[in-house]
Parts: C-alpha cells; sequence; structure tokens
C-alpha cells in the first residue's frame, strides 16, 4: 500500500550485512536537551534540524532509525516527525525507520492507527502493545511489506509488574512475556513480518526469548543511558549468523554533547557503539 | 498543572448527578461513514463539524465524551481534535473528556504523552495500557486533576488472549485482568484518580472486577454495534449507589443515521440509550 520500499524484514537484513551493523539509533527529541540555537528555535523546526543532523551524523553506523512519536506530537510537531522520515528515506533509503509507537487497540481503531504508522508517516515498521491480543495487532499486518514489532519484555521498573507474572498455559507455568513471545512466534507472524521488544536488562531473559522465537529480530532497548551490559546482551541474542538484533540507543547517541558540536559527538558515539558491539559479537 | 477544571473523578460524580447519566459517547469520527456534505470537506474540518454537532446533540443525555484519538492522527486532524476538546469544555462545561489513546511507555517517554494528553489536548482523563507497569502509568498521575482510565478487561475478540490467562499470585491463581484491577485498586490509586476499562461482552467478569475496585469508576465499550449486554452489565457493574459506570456508544449513536439529521438521529439514539439504562439500573 503505497510505498516503493522493500519490506521491512529485508530491508532490516540487507542493512546488518551493508552496514555492518547492529545499532538502532533511537532519536527521542527532548527541546531541553538541545543546543542552544536549536532551543530558541519553534520546536516544529528544532525537532527536524536536529533529527535531520543526527540522522547524517550517525547514518553510516546505523541498521535502523526509530523516532519516538510522543516526543513529537507532546509539542505539537508531528509534521516534523513525517518530514524526518520522508528525509530519511529519501537520503538513506536502505536504513528503515521504525516509529516507536506502541499502540494497542481493538481492530477498528487499531485500523486507524495503522494508517496513522503506514500512510501518514510512512515508516518501515511500528511498535504495538500485546495486552489487548491478536485482533489489536492484525491490521498492522494487513500492510504485507511492513514490520510489527510487538512488546514482549520491557526494560523499565515496572516491566515486571505483569510480564514477570508466571500464567499457566496447558498446565506449565511460564512468564507471561515467554508466551508473548510463543504466541508472536508460533501464531502471530504467519506472515513473516513480526520482530519483538526485548529489554537488555535481564539478559537471560533475552536468551530465553531467542529460544522461543528462532531467528526472529529482536529490537533491545535498554543499553546506554538504561544500564543494561552489552556483552551479555549480545551473547544472549544474537541468532545463529551473528545478527537478528537491534540494539538501540537512544539517549547516549543523540545528546552525547549538547554544544554546537552534537551531531560530530552522535556520530563518534554511534561509531564508538557500533565498534564496541562488533568486537563483543 | 494548567487547568481550572474540577478533578476528573469530580466532574464524573457531578455528571452522573446533575445529567442523571451513565452514558459516555465515544466519538470516532470516520468520514466514510460522514452524511455527504461533510464528507466533500477537508477530513480537519469535517472532523472539527461532526464532532461538534454530536456533542452539542447528544450533551443533554452524556455523563462523559470520550474522543478517540486514532481517527483524528490517521487523517491529520490534531487540531480538530484540540478544537473539538475546548468546544465542549466551553459549551459544556459540566460534562468530562477523556482521551481515549490506550498510551503506555517507559516513564521519561509516558511523560512525554502526558503532556500530549492533558497539555496538548486538555483532556481532563486518558485511557492508559498497563502492559509495562506502574512505571508507565506514573507521569499520568503527576497531574492531580486529572483521571487515568487503565485497561483492564477489553471487550474485543482478542482480549482474551492475554487479560484471561491465569496468574499465580502468591501460590493463588487468577486471571490476569483481575490482577490488574487488584494492582489498581490497591496500589496505584493512591491518589484516587484511577479508573478501569472493563469490556461489557463478559458481564461476570465485570462483576468480579466491581467486587475488587470497590467504588472505582468503570468505562464499559462494547454496548451498542459491540453486541454487549445492557441490563446483566448494570446488574453487574453499578456500584452501591447506583452509579460507579460510563457506559460507553459509539457507533450506535454516532452514526445513528448517515442523512444530514445524523445529529437529531444522534441525540435521540443518545436519550433513548441513556432511558434505557436509566429504566434497567
Amino acid at each position: 500500500m503505497n510505498t516503493t520500499r522493500p519490506n521491512f524484514i529485508d530491508q532490516l537484513h540487507n542493512a546488518w550485512h551493508t552496514q555492518n551493523s547492529l545499532l538502532c539509533v533511537g532519536i527521542d527529541p527532548d527541546i531541553t536537551k538541545m543546543p542552544a540555537p536549536l532551543r530558541d528555535m519553534p520546536a516544529e523546526r528544532a525537532f527536524f534540524e536536529f533529527g535531520q543532523a543526527i540522522i547524517d551524523a550517525t547514518a553510516p553506523y546505523a541498521c535502523s532509525f526509530k523516532p519516538q512519536i510522543a516526543y513529537f506530537s507532546a509539542h505539537h510537531a508531528e509534521d516534523a516527525l513525517q518530514e524526518l522520515i520522508a528525509y530519511s528515506h529519501k537520503h538513506h533509503p536502505h536504513i528503515p525507520v521504525i516509529l516507536d509507537a506502541k499502540r494497542g487497540d481493538i481492530g477498528s481503531t487499531a485500523a486507524q492507527y495503522a494508517i496513522e504508522a503506514f500512510e501518514r508517516f510512512k515508516a518501515d515498521a511500528v511498535t504495538v502493545n500485546p495486552y489487548m491480543g491478536f485482533d489489536s495487532v492484525e491490521p498492522y499486518l494487513a500492510y504485507s511489506d511492513k514490520g510489527v514489532i510487538v512488546l514482549c519484555r520491557t526494560s523499565n521498573p515496572g516491566g515486571s509488574d505483569l510480564q514477570f507474572l508466571n500464567v499457566d498455559i496447558n498446565g506449565q507455568s511460564k512468564p507471561l512475556y515467554q508466551h508473548v513471545a510463543h504466541l508472536v512466534a508460533n501464531q502471530w507472524n504467519a506472515t513473516g513480518q513480526c520482530a519483538l521488544v526485548v529489554g537488555a536488562t535481564f539478559p537471560n531473559e533475552i536468551k530465553q526469548v531467542r529460544d522461543i522465537v528462532g531467528d526472529m529480530p529482536l529490537l533491545i532497548p535498554g543499553i546506554g543511558a538504561q544500564g543494561g551490559d552489552l556483552a551479555a546482551t549480545l551473547a544472549a541474542g544474537l541468532n545463529a549468523r551473528g545478527t537478528g538484533v537491534m540494539i538501540n540507543s537512544s539517549r547516549a547517541i543523540i545528546y552525547a554533547s549538547n554544544d554546537e558540536h552534537f551531531a560530530q559527538a552522535a556520530a563518534q558515539a554511534a561509531q564508538e557503539t557500533t565498534i564496541e558491539i562488533n568486537r563483543l559479537k
């Protein structure tokens, strides 16, 4: 529907190899953390200029970009988000763009969110929440070229409140996040468009998910500002071919500096992270 | 923060009594279902004119309005949503407006979504998803006048995929949605700002939730187009004082007619629903 880009999973496999990178650069533009000249602009313009500079600077070191929609929506800057994704697609067409939106709603409403993500913003993939079940995810899968990245185990403190509860499945007890991994791998992923979010806070749990889902791509936040252990994360998350993961870093890269050399600092942080990932993998 | 309206829970209690209504009118503007003159307008203008007509027509029969953000976001119509909420607050100040957004993300991102809901759109309450746990809900609670309505048991077919799984809590087995009700009632609701979404598809489950949460307000979708049983829903959901619920109806009211008399038809459908609710309660 209304895209000429390859499908997301192919884009990702290509980017892992041609970029020699497993790094996903998270774009969470917070005006209070930007360099002074940007802080003084209208949010809409600052967000685009900041994002554009980050994208150009980090593109050599990234397998994907992941803008977080809340940062834009909080400040009436959806147009900047849309322009940013279009800019990335035009200037860095080989790098997929994931819209981090974590939507979840009944089918008829999910169909509207899918329009938002794929027709309005033209993202290559979107993050979604599994709490409302399969029919809340299905409308995104109707876009056969797009990726659908389901929350499984999140890296925040409250991630354990529900996801770590033991659920009873046919007499077997397992944590809810593992059941979500099973559901997605064995039922929701019939079209091969799915991936999972698994936080870096608990490398042992990444290993459990990897064992359940085979080769499925994992988006792994929680490195950097959130403090996850990179070596343990890679040991747990890589697939048999040494890929299969997007190691997300947002704040540690995009706010590496808040002076006028922020883009150069971001490039350096992205390069160092990618080198470190490749050294450890 | 930047509001002069009473707190949401007080607004709701007042509306239940002064309006003599338990009806929440869901506003899901779908351009394909609108009358011909509106269908031919730019989406932004059609959404505002449609929403304004629905709000004015149904206000005498409603205890709350609930616009669904996806319908607006899919069509670049956030400004119409913002104007609609401002219009409702100005012309029907006694009726709280719930932003149905079902957001869920880590704390720093949730803080941005809270800005979106409460500072940008100035909603009186917002729906949120519990899958990422308490720190994903906490930033909304920082707005002490606002309501935070947590998804518990949803009315869609996939609602059972996760919510109906039995979880083990201190050796006791209970469905996940009941644990969410416990968590919200006993831990997350320390400030008294919370409510729960519990679908009308399973009245027995509404009863279970009511027994867990005491007087907490329940937002109950699934009546009307989704087919829930109104009498059984009321018997299960009402609190001891004969209130405590917002019975949501969207499509059955706002698309009661798609000719030029749609607002009059919506008023009639809202009035009939309110009368039926009051007869059965």
